[in-house]
């Protein structure tokens, strides 16, 4: 996981390669493909063991703090200078390989799912409305980073974290993150 | 222009040719050359033409129906077979590629704030705070999609472009879309 990490910072996701992951991590090149067996099965490990590991769980008793510390947390993924071209290699690759796009889908799936918690807290709590859909709470506060990385290319910032959090939870309490 | 789209459409932006551009217009290639440069040029006029004709502008004298309306436009424009892969290839394009960046950065930053004169008509009409920011709330509305195709990979639908609107609305309505 290591060596994959390595490569894929410094060649990106399209250029990953079994026989140099093999080679960095010393071992042979018949070990990595019989575990792995090819680039996107090195991916999703990766992904599985970052899905917990980088952006820690706040639990202040608030929503708005809880996600105000989510939204931070991810702003400093992004601002990390191996974990943000990783990620957006990785999304880049998604949109022409369906393979990525799987692995993508099921990390944040799970991702989400976990950072879904604060909201089912503050549901029990009586703080968001009882039909209030947590995964979308999460999905609207992580949308404008992505958007400004990906799509407008405008940079993100602390605020843009503050403001992600302050957004998720007014349009949570307005009640439009409501299960369909 | 025409075979510009073709191309885009057929191959996606990354093998995007000046030479089969002009051979589909039946134009000699130093003609492409002197008037666009390089792919990126086709590209940024493309994106240009682009900018007001596929998603107009509704003006329903409501911000919830202004919004929603411009939501289920972006939406139909992402459930075109022709728009969708040409801006999503564009798009991890521009995660390697600095001109493909600018390029989306500056059509972005010309549509968002095209489409931001229905916020500005809800501020003056006193239906959203004065300091609202009227780009924020468009980037607000838009970032929903893009987090689906492009990060989750989950699918887009009438009822997403619903709970984007009302999401946008009641952040702004809530003050979180506020000039910094």
């Amino acid at each position: 996981m290591a060596a994959t990490r390595a490569e894929l910072e410094a060649h990106g996701y399209p250029a990953l390669s079994m026989e140099r992951v093999a080679e960095i991590a010393g071992v042979a090149k018949s070990t990595v493909y019989r575990r792995w067996r090819d680039p996107v099965g090195l991916l999703a490990e990766l992904l599985h063991d970052l899905s917990m590991a980088e952006v820690p769980l706040p639990d202040t008793g608030s929503i708005e703090l809880d996600l105000h510390g989510l939204a931070l947390g991810i702003y400093r993924f992004y601002t990390h200078p191996a974990w943000r071209p990783i990620m957006l290699g990785l999304i880049a690759a998604g949109v022409h390989d369906p393979r990525a796009a799987q692995a993508l889908h099921d990390f944040f799936q799970a991702r989400n799912d976990l950072a879904a918690e604060l909201v089912r807290h503050a549901i029990k709590r009586g703080d968001l409305p009882t039909d209030t859909d947590p995964v979308e709470v999460i999905r609207t506060l992580g949308a404008p980073f992505y958007y400004r990385m990906l799509v407008t290319h405008e940079p993100i910032d602390e605020t843009v974290a503050e403001q992600a959090a302050a957004a998720a939870v007014a349009a949570a309490k307005a009640g439009t993150c409501s299960t369909r």
